[in-house]
Order: structure tokens, then C-alpha cells, then sequence
């Protein structure tokens, strides 16, 4: 599935793309690939021919890019400007759940305008990664292929661009976001009034995402409660959420359509995926993930569910 | 299956019975029939001939006895003593899920000395709910038939009375505790891991609850995630794990033997039937709970896990 090159994308994929410095209770990295687009598009890439729209700073390392191009993803909508690369830093509390955010600078970041490559054009499936709403719009509007469109969003945007964020929400097929997200956009606590409402802002589809937790999928036709995969070799948690969309998204586009079956299918794929990213720092553990030890997983996670 | 008067027990259940006084953000009720084993038993009585082994004081109103008695439960071994009942209280911030607790009075459970009756001697399943650890041993002693036997405990034994928590864990076949109380009585952080150290005490089973998040069997065999059920009307979730445990143990019994299978469509059933225990104050919702609402629960919650 992997390293297919050269055939037309058909997910792509808008995010950030950053240099990260991370502290966990048992170790210190600096200098980490980081940002939410190397996550998705390293988890998608497991599935579909991917290809990342996003921007970096001239302190980009080349090899970043080597490792990142490594994956067989099409890196054509990633500009390069002039100055730093976005960066930010972080300190995960000893249960590796809460984080301080120690440093953020947006670098390039601050003036990042989207632009798809015409090869991108025509893809069917498009995640609109982590990025402000206006610019997720601006860019999801150069595109005339999208068939199935997801968005993930955070609580950064919720609280200062609303209603840009209520614009996107009503254009997408799905959206994405943790529980505490979904409870600060709706107003609601309850996760089944959240997606009651969200349902009612455009979206056919809605998963709530609730970390070591699990997910929930909300549609008309009903729930699917997927579990986190148990890890028990917790190295960094940063990305999780990211590697999650990405891999959902590129199993759907590897499956060329979207059902109830092929969407909850895609969740455990992606439950078993982020498993994986999280055992390793930046895309460390992606770096050396095989399709077989994927579909294991993914047995044994389904094993786990099974009644 | 519920009220089938006189056939021997086959599942017998300790706990605490307590009159309850409880503020939610919408609602006040006070005089409420609480404790571990109203719960746990009225959750068993919908799968098994289920008995009572507890104390009440001089004050617990009749009114409680008949509704009690009306689940079939066999109410033998309940205890009356001169004095109060013990009695509780608790307010529950606004998400339902953190409570503080207002008042404890022990009364007349403080000297509670458990006596099996001799018609509960031979029943083969037994629920050893949250009282003090000497005590589940000097009743469990009393126990010749007993072959399944599960242990709930809760953070006040794990703190004030380790050694003899310890002693009862090494006699029990499962034990069931929250995830905070697993992480207390091991030391670890990761669930796994904590699983692993408590197999290591004696149980073959460990049921790790997360409340709303679910619950988490593990054994020899693997693990298996059953997620909650989700309520969509949460009046109060007073006795939720209580019912948990009792449903399971109630579904056990009534499946007469104890293999992985049982055991998972045990633990789906415990999650429908806590699920509607939450929906009421008390028993109130147990009191209008029929077997087709549970088999009907059971089914969604079972389409939800389904992929």
C-alpha cells in the first residue's frame, strides 16, 4: 500500500507542520517532526496515496523532509518560505495525558495561505487538518474533486473563530474533535446531545474523540463506539488525534466510497494506527510500522471487542 | 426470570445498605434506599435467584423492605439492629461525574457482623461488595458452596486496611475496582499494567471500570472492552458500579458456569442494565425495568461494538 508513487493522490490532506520539543516524564526530545500534518499523512499513507498541503520555515531540516517524503507522500502542497518554521514545545504531566504547552512560535505559520497543486485538484477525500477555519475554507474552495471532506478543528478555534468554524462545519461531511471540544462548540456535556447538535450544523457524520478512551461515531443510523487500542509501551502521545483522522481518512479513500461498514472499519484501522504512533516519538514508530503489524493489530483489537 | 420465589439462591451478595440524601444540578432527593447491595442485588434479581447479606438500623422504612423484597431477592440475610441505619450523603457537580460526599453516618453498620444464612451456604456465586475486607473473609468463611466468587472494594480499604484487602484479593476469582483504585492498590499508572500486577495477587479476572468510558475484562485470555452504554437521560449515576457488578454476577450465575463467552456477554449485559439504573434515583428504575428493555439494550449496545 505503501510507497506507491507517482499515481494520483487521492486524499490530501492541510495541517501544520512544526518543529516540536517535547518533555514526558521519562525523557527529553528536541528537534521532533511535529505538527499535525506529518501525522495524518504518515497514517494515511499506510492506506491511500496521500498528499500534504502546508508550509515550512528555511530551518526546516532536509532530512525531515527525506523522512517524511520516505513515507510515499506526495509533498507538492508544502511551501517553503522564508524564516522559521512554526515550533512549539511541551511538558506531558506524569499520567502522560495533561500537557503544559511551554513554547509556541507560529514563524511562517503566522502568514500560512494554502494553494493546492493541480494535481490535488481532483481528489475525492480531503481531511482539513488543524489549521484556522478561514484558511481551511479558502483552501477546501480550490479544490473540485471532493467527494467526502472531514474536518478536525480545536479548541483554539472554537473560542476565537466561531463563526468562520460554523462556516467549514456546514460544508463538511465529517467532523472531528475530542470530547471537550465537542462539549465547548455545542454547549452540551451530555456526547449524545453534542453530536444531536453538530448533526444539525451540516455534518453527516461526527466522531468524538476521547483519547486513551476510544471514539464514538454519530449518524443517523445510529452509534459506533470504537475502543482505543491498550498500549503498553506509552512513549508520546503527541499526534495521536492527528495519526487517528489520517488513517481513518486514507482508509476510506483507499476504499473509494463511504458506507456504515467501510467507516467503522476505518475507525478501528485507525484505533490500531495511532496505537502504533504513540509508542515512539514524531514519526519514529511510523518509520518502521509494516502493513502485517497493522493488520494484527487490528485483529487483536477486534478480538478485544468481540461478543 | 425476576421473582422466582423460594428456589434456592444461587448467587448471594454482601454490601452496604444506607438511606441516601442526593443533589444533582436539577434534582434534591433525600430518604433514598442507597448502599452497595440495593443495588447490586435488584441488578442480579433480573437473571438470578440473588440473596442479601447486610444490616439495617431500627429506622429503615418498611416501605424499603417491600420495595426490595418486590425484585425476588431473598432478604434473609439482612440483619436488624436497634439504631440508626447508615446514612449518606453527596452533591454531584454539574457534569455528573465528580461528587462530593456531605455526610457519613455509619450507625448501626459500624459493628456489622455478617452472618450467612444457612440457606445462602451452598449457593455457588458470590459478590463480595464494598465493605470492610475482614469482614467479605469472615463471611466468605461462611461459604461452603461458593465456586465463583468476585470482590469489589473501594479507595478507603485500599488506604486504611491493605493487609487484610490483600488477604481477601488471594481468595477471590475476579476482582472489579475503578480505574483510580487500580492505579492506587498497584502503583501503576498504565491499566495494563495494573492488570497484570493484580493477576499476579491471585484473581483469574480483573474488571477495571472506567464509568461512562466503559470497562475492561482481563485474564489469561486477553482483554476484552465493553464501552457504557450511552444514556442519554442520566438522572443519577449513584450505584452504577454496584449495578454493574451485580448484573454481571447475576448473569453468571444464571449461566451456571464461567467461560470467556459468558463472561463477555455478562459484562455487556451488566453495561445495559447499569445503563438503566442511572436513568432513576434509587431503584426507581430497576422497579419498571423488564427483561425485553434489557434484551433490547443489550442489542443496540451489541450494534454498537459491531464491526
Amino acid at each position: 500500500m505503501k510507497r506507491v508513487e507517482r499515481a494520483a493522490v487521492n486524499v490530501w490532506m492541510v495541517g501544520s507542520i512544526g518543529i516540536d520539543a517535547i518533555m514526558t516524564r521519562t525523557a527529553e526530545r528536541k528537534n521532533l517532526m511535529g505538527g499535525s500534518l506529518p501525522f495524518s499523512t504518515a497514517a494515511s499513507s499506510f492506506f491511500a496515496r496521500t498528499g500534504a498541503v502546508g508550509v515550512v520555515g528555511s530551518d526546516f531540516p532536509v532530512s525531515f523532509d527525506q523522512r517524511w517524503a520516505s513515507f510515499g507522500i506526495d509533498l507538492q502542497g508544502v511551501q517553503r518560505k522564508e524564516g522559521p518554521t512554526f515550533r512549539w514545545a511541551c511538558k506531558y504531566d506524569d499520567n502522560m495525558i495533561e500537557r503544559t504547552t511551554l513554547m509556541t512560535e507560529l514563524g511562517v505559520f503566522a502568514d500560512f495561505m494554502p494553494r493546492l497543486p493541480d494535481s490535488f485538484r481532483r481528489a475525492p477525500f480531503v481531511l482539513l487538518g488543524n489549521i484556522q477555519p478561514e484558511l481551511q475554507l479558502h483552501v477546501l474552495n480550490q479544490s473540485v474533486g471532493a467527494k467526502f471532506v472531514a474536518l478536525d478543528t480545536m479548541n483554539l478555534w472554537i473560542e476565537i473563530a466561531r463563526p468562520a468554524l460554523r462556516k467549514v462545519v456546514r460544508r463538511v461531511d465529517l467532523l472531528t474533535l475530542n470530547d471537550g471540544e465537542a462539549r465547548m462548540l455545542t454547549g452540551k456535556w451530555n456526547l449524545c446531545d453534542c453530536a444531536d447538535v453538530i448533526l444539525k450544523m451540516g455534518p453527516k457524520f461526527v466522531v468524538i474523540k476521547k483519547g486513551e478512551h476510544g471514539a464514538l461515531l454519530f449518524s443517523k443510523k445510529g452509534i459506533f463506539i470504537v475502543p482505543a487500542f491498550p498500549v503498553r509501551k506509552l512513549v508520546d502521545p503527541t499526534g495521536a488525534g492527528d495519526s487517528y483522522a489520517g488513517a481513518f481518512m486514507g482508509y476510506l479513500a483507499r476504499a473509494g466510497r463511504v458506507t456504515e461498514g467501510f467507516m467503522r472499519e476505518a475507525l478501528v484501522y485507525a484505533s490500531a494506527v495511532a496505537s502504533f504512533g504513540v509508542e515512539g516519538f514524531s514519526l519514529d514508530r511510523f518509520e518502521r510500522l509494516t502493513a502485517v503489524e497493522i493488520s494484527l493489530r487490528v485483529k487483536a483489537l477486534k478480538r478485544m471487542m468481540d461478543v
